[in-house]
């Protein structure tokens, strides 16, 4: 089976320690599960930090560019698509997610967020402030999760992506 | 001198009739100071409301559609551009206006904004919800304005769009 | 009901002195008939060429933009669409134009004449070398039309475009 | 270092049986060289042969869905991106190439190689009639390449994609 591909979104530049560090931690707990990454692919900010974490623990990691040069990506980013979409490719990032990661929040991260509730996606927000919060909780069903931890989001991830199980056998 | 080009963007099935109304308002008063409206194209909510006021005023208006048939097309948009993008087409949306009112809020409407402002654009929240204000106003700084009524955003607009005008001769 | 739009795809900077003689007269001929000229927008080759013969005889310009500035459109071009989107854009071109003129042939021209093709639009060679003509018949079949002039390129969109005649009256 | 990766462009449901088995033979040798292979994503001729192939020799695939519906991928891509572009996802196909293979010749075909060449991509055209290789050597330049076999087709991916040797040390 093709194997499952977790997108992280979250800021550039604009990125705190607190949201690198939790970055760092997902992509090792994503790798850790089997599952790819895939980001927006500039070494940077969150994308930078998730895919060092995923690197570090074996993942695949796969870096959709707005550019198209190659050089420009992340060196941790194995697999780099390069679109020149600009921020174009916002779309294309969410679309190829199975589910997706709001790891802090910009207007980059805002825009991916409302266009993966708008296709269908599930987005679990980590480590998003209340304003946040809020605003995508008036948007988003149940297609929206809040996550305090990286292990509160993987076991989120856990239940988005594990295929279903067999009900236990009841025959006597 | 190529004329200006207002972005209105707005909720399509899941507007209000207090969008609608506010829309149609809009559409004829950006008409009115001789501005094109250019919205996502599709003959729904806000998009169609602006659509029709625009041109009750005799107004341009252009649309840009997700898909690729032209008779999907709002009736009252006059240029259409089918892009075969999806949701992808909304960058475009911003990137051609020279400036955005969002009329009304959805998750199209709240990616729009969030594209609008990373690619540097100013951008009207017009009828907004309190939590949407807030949360934009995290990340928009000067490019973000908040109008109550139709009057406030055109006189922003003005402001935005208009040429600096010569200062008064003081010559004696 | 809504205007006709003629996309015309041609050289920018590669195009010769004949290509650009023929783009003018065709913008000219084709506002004429009251239809839209549709080009990639840039201020160079055949899409200068072609929106300077459409103004002159009064007709509407649009242009779809590869990047995201505005004041980079052939002064011409009276609707601009910025997408940001690189040579993505030569789909959007094609797409949006109900039918194609290829006036003269090179990389860009080639692109969107097969993408047109591939579309399922109607496409007219103008003014093209053998080996172009040749090459694309072999897949084109009967959307691929061929012109020696300005005139022959008329005659066959108004087959394409005009909407089909009442039958004449047979009552006695 | 990041691996290199080959575009494999050719028809879907108008490939030939020759198209298929060169393209069958193509992703094996590509594999075997350690490089990825990269195509449109769908399950149809030359795309669903040369995935074939390449899966055989151990080698990665990525597929550039037009749509957004990874289950609609050629079940031998393993790195499946969905852009929901349609047609216009054609430019990412050459952009995210290190170099392009033309392997046989359609009107998708015809548009990759043009809009690789555009991009200043180096194409080789392997199995192409005589007529598209007059045609697209009238644009290409030294960036065009022709292939008569898979081994020719290697051979000029060898020389395009390999990093520049030492000269041999010549201290005594």
């Amino acid at each position: 089976m093709r194997g499952r591909v977790v997108g992280v979104m979250g800021p550039g530049a604009g990125a705190t320690a607190a949201d690198c560090e939790l970055a760092g931690a997902l992509g090792r707990a994503i790798a850790s599960e089997g599952w790819a990454v895939l980001t927006g692919g500039r070494p940077s900010g969150v994308m930078a930090a998730v895919n060092r974490g995923a690197k570090q623990a074996g993942g695949l990691t796969i870096g959709i560019l707005p550019g198209r040069d190659r050089t420009l990506a992340d060196p941790n980013v194995e697999v780099v698509i390069n679109t020149d979409l600009g921020y174009g490719r916002n779309n294309i990032n969410v679309l190829s997610s199975d589910a997706i990661v709001a790891c802090g929040m910009g207007l980059g991260t805002a825009s991916e967020v409302a266009l993966a509730l708008k296709n269908g996606k599930s987005v679990i927000l980590l480590g998003c402030n209340p304003t946040a919060i809020a605003f995508f909780q008036q948007y988003g069903g149940v297609q929206l999760k809040i996550a305090a931890t990286v292990d509160d989001a993987i076991r989120e991830l856990q239940t988005l992506l594990m295929p279903p199980q067999d009900p236990p056998d009841s025959s006597p």
